[in-house]
């Protein structure tokens, strides 16, 4: 095994030529093997192993830095330096991040997560290094759907201006997590293709034939090649903004590739490699459906089927049932999605509404402000995002859709604590982010037939409206609960005396489990579903105030700005005599594991939450 | 006078083509009279006097809509829509408002005042026009600053696919707020100076000249035409994208601007018409010094000088000249500017370290990402915005800035309530937003030397810091109270009994003025300076609970998330024996006015708080 004498960078250089793609294989065989144990991006990763290896042979780590772009492609770059045997807790508690990051190792330069990030902080860090007088080469990592976000423009932009080397490798695949929208994606297609390029030259050759002059006109043509440079080379959309393109390159032709980066290497300015990649190449199940193996379970490598079918329905499922009947209800529903038409249910909405269905691209920030301007022309948009991918539109929210109190309705995903992603995806400040601006409102669902009501309430709601829900499973439990939504009112469903449950969203589940652990020690314990985190209900809080000796505020966000804040606040105001606990995230990021584990150490598990409440009755 | 006929929208259409001239004529010496008097934006109105007209002449309002990017040159909108008389109170309180606002006129279709959101707003009305049925035309008219702004360009790839008419109109006055930047501005410009059109051209020509071939390859190429398209027309960029271009057109040729506008009108699918204009055109001081008349107070008509000369230092001078101390000790610190220099005070720094200072175009994601970029290679990059700006890069600040940990800066100018241009500019989110961030951290100066010293610790600081303050003169009164900063920690001005004041940045020279009235009614007021919001100083609070029967948090911010809510969570959380008051702003978007006015409005002037706080204590 070639692999085995991959133990620390640059060691990749010691393989032979000829060996290499043998190495590409076995890469390629231990993504495979590695993934379909732990789960995780396989899609992306068979797709970049080459242009990795390129890379490394190309480079010189950690001198050299390389930026990925989301860095959900990183495997075989975490592969090659050095951290192969800890693939095996891949996205688990204390294990191996899906991501770049720092503290793993001196080679990973940025941290990464979100999309459309990398041009900006490699060209960060090739100022720092200008400035400080080092050599060493920068090169950012960028795929084509990441190109769809605006700040990948803007860096591009900006880039344009530089008179040192910055290596741009555009990881073209045709493929963002969905399938790619838009102008430029219709434009690299052409390049792709080849056609764009054949069919002008081709074009142009025979207009001059036309001419009656042929082949002397041709030569001409090719004599005139540095005027023509931008009719016969392709890329001139980034030649447009001075940035040279290389390409297109095929990005799984390691030695092309190399030739290719050492030249863009001599280029003293900003270069771009536009590499042609095939998403979840050498794994058939993952070329047909790439969607499914974008980020995946388990699963079984010769079928490709989960190992843990997924049957029982998550709040996906259910949004995505309820947004197809209100389509079919009300012809002014439209939905939009940043390059999500999977991962957030839209996909049957999609099939059935496709005019009234938009997939923007990763460009979260214009999706909002698009919202808004449908809501503008009279319609119903609902904006279906994850939470954490919501916080790239905060200002268009505030300032696009919450000004003007336009009827813009934000379906939130992956909201709380998601797992194995880590750091960067945790869907946890969404409530302080959204309940701190003016006009917004914002409410999350107790279990999976909550999610449908309140769907129907906010469609029909005037204003905007945000609705969170988690990943994964939808609670089916506390299923005879069933009261009418109204605005800002509380849902009470067990109603005794001592302590009161205040629980928000996910919460809920959580807290019929400390409750049946307070009951079990003898207390008695009400239950009150929030359900509005903006506006609370602050009868609710008074009453529960009134009626108890201890008021427990309990949801999924971090505590800054969040539900038990504004608890706290109104049992202040109102001078309520009531002890109060409140149940929260810290103020800190949370890595990456299942969300049980991170629970249990958060310290928001039914057990903690329950001992902590028997601390407090017994003082 | 021709401007005495136009009362309503249309009326315009009554003016003979021949008195076109003379009415932008008398809209020009309008605005220049009631702009010196009230104040506002006039380089950009002045520059827009024409294409608007033309606009109007060539569209039917209000059934076909204009979205205006920005929103700051739609004077001359509202003066075609019969807001004339209304500029005598513009940008005061109740007045009129100097941006776009649905609820001062139906010819207002959406409501702008940050940059680059008008082509995904313009896009969302055409697709509610289509969904519904309807017939009308929707123009989006964007600066070409506005187009440095990611937003804009998402809009732009997704408005390519549409196949019903949108106009997109480009005013490119070669400016925006500052200098352009960036690789499209400098490919504009080619197109502007019309030598990158007739360069090329001129090169194939010669070149096919070269072949002796001469005048008959001309010819052929010629005949080419369709195929040649792309090397004959300018407006390549945009044609890659799917975008019909149509220019460049001189923007102040009214009939010529009708004409390209009605032919824009008839294209099936986006169409940009690119207008070249002149920012300030008609008056000489602004043409002559654009910036300074971007936004301008009251000024004299003939010498264009302010009417109240700037005396006073602002927070922004002591900004500036800190920034060159700092610039001269370290090597390592860096400015960046999201198309700002001058706002910011980073002007002089860009002079003194061209190579240390960065304006990166409207383009405030960017800006953040590049800064962690930086900070990532070693320097130490200070991010100068206005606070309403920075809600741009939100998702940046807490996912390429903080889950990091990375030393970057942000100065945040224009923070609390900055006045004339409202709602969108109001600076009173930051301290809610940034503090639930993890590892971020935020202070608040009480003074001009508190703001030098602050920067002076944030640029030693390891780790994301945010330093806000006010728009307008700095406080310098306080000038004995200089303690050294330290993290987390206040500052106790006065320290006596029953009632302690506990104010962030601009409001502690409010809470001097509070006391002096509480001390005249015999009451005994300690004043703390919290310095921090971020973490606060709990041993303050915990001191002042304990040794006051009241303690007042105050601030400029919103409450919801903001200081007094962690000033409150830990008088709870350490079941101090205290009463609270928080003196912060409401969960409202503000209004423009006088700073002064909206403070009265709002309770948070010194007059209101003290009111309050007797209230209490007479309780």
């Amino acid at each position: 095994m070639f692999l085995d004498t991959i133990n620390q960078p640059n060691d990749i250089k010691n393989v032979e030529k000829e060996h290499l793609e043998e190495l590409a294989q076995e890469i390629r065989d231990f993504l495979i093997k590695s993934i379909s144990t732990t789960g995780g991006h396989l899609g992306s990763n068979l797709g970049t192993v080459e242009l990795t290896m390129a890379l490394h042979l190309a480079l010189d780590l950690p001198k050299d830095k390389i930026v990925w772009d989301v860095g959900h492609q990183s495997y075989t770059h975490k592969i090659l330096t050095g951290r192969r045997e800890e693939f095996d807790s891949l996205r688990q508690f204390h294990g191996l991040s899906g991501f770049p990051k720092r503290k793993e190792s001196p080679c990973d330069v940025f941290d990464t997560g979100h999309s459309s990030t990398s041009v900006s902080a490699g060209l960060g860090l090739v100022k720092a290094r200008d400035i400080k007088g080092e050599k060493f080469s920068v090169v950012s990592v960028i795929g084509d759907g990441s190109l769809t976000g605006g700040m990948a423009y803007e860096a591009l932009n900006n880039a344009s201006k530089l008179e040192t080397n910055f290596i741009i490798v555009l990881n073209d695949n045709n493929m963002s997590i969905s399938e790619n929208v838009g102008g430029v994606s219709k434009y690299l297609n052409n390049i792709r293709t080849a056609s764009g390029y054949q069919d002008l030259k081709k074009g142009v050759y025979q207009a001059l034939s036309g001419t009656k002059l042929g082949n002397e006109a041709i030569t001409g043509i090719r004599r005139a090649k540095s005027s023509l440079k931008q009719l016969v080379i392709p890329g001139m959309f980034f030649e447009d903004m001075d940035i040279t393109y290389l390409g297109p390159v095929n990005g799984h032709d390691i030695e092309e590739l190399v030739r290719v980066i050492n030249d863009a290497k001599r280029v003293e300015g900003p270069v771009l490699i536009h590499a042609i990649t095939q998403k979840g190449r050498g794994y058939e199940p993952a070329v047909k459906n790439p969607t499914r193996f974008h980020g995946t379970e388990p699963f079984d490598v010769e079928t490709g089927i989960p190992k843990k079918p997924h049957t029982q329905a998550s709040y996906t499922d259910v949004f995505s049932t309820v947004m197809c009947k209100l389509g079919e209800r009300d012809p002014s529903v439209t939905a939009i999605t940043a390059a999500m038409p999977d991962g957030t249910g839209l996909k049957r909405f999609q099939k059935h509404f496709p005019d009234r269905f938009f997939d923007v691209g990763i460009a979260e920030a214009h999706a909002v402000t698009f919202a808004a301007g449908l809501a503008a022309g009279g319609l119903k948009p609902v904006v279906a995002v994850y939470s954490s991918f919501l916080q790239r539109a905060y200002d268009q929210i505030l300032h696009d859709v919450c000004i003007q109190n336009l009827p813009v309705v934000f379906a939130i995903d992956r909201a709380g604590l998601v797992g194995s992603d880590g750091e960067t995806h945790q869907g946890i400040f969404d409530l302080s982010y959204l309940s701190g601006i003016p006009n917004m409102h914002v409410c999350a669902p107790k279990n999976k037939w909550e999610l449908s009501d309140m769907m129907r309430f906010a469609v029909g709601f005037d204003g905007p409206i945000a609705i969170r829900y988690p990943r994964g499973t939808a609670y089916d439990g506390l299923s005879q609960y069933r009261q009418p939504i109204a605005l800002g009112k509380a849902e009470w469903i067990y109603r005794e005396t001592e302590v009161a449950l205040l629980a928000v969203g996910s919460m809920v589940k959580t807290a019929v489990r400390v409750r049946e652990i307070l009951l079990e020690q003898g207390h008695r314990v009400s239950l009150i579903n929030a359900r509005f985190v903006k506006p609370i209900d602050e009868d609710a809080v008074r009453e529960a105030a009134r009626e108890h000796r201890l008021l427990v505020a309990m949801e999924e966000n971090v505590a800054n700005g969040g539900f038990g804040e504004k608890v706290l606040d109104t049992i202040v105001r109102e001078k309520l005599d009531c002890q109060f606990l409140s149940v929260s995230l810290p103020d800190a990021y949370v890595e990456h594991g299942d969300p049980e584990e991170l629970s249990k150490m958060l310290g928001v598990d039914a057990e903690s939450v329950a001992a902590r409440i028997l601390e407090r009755l017994s003082q």
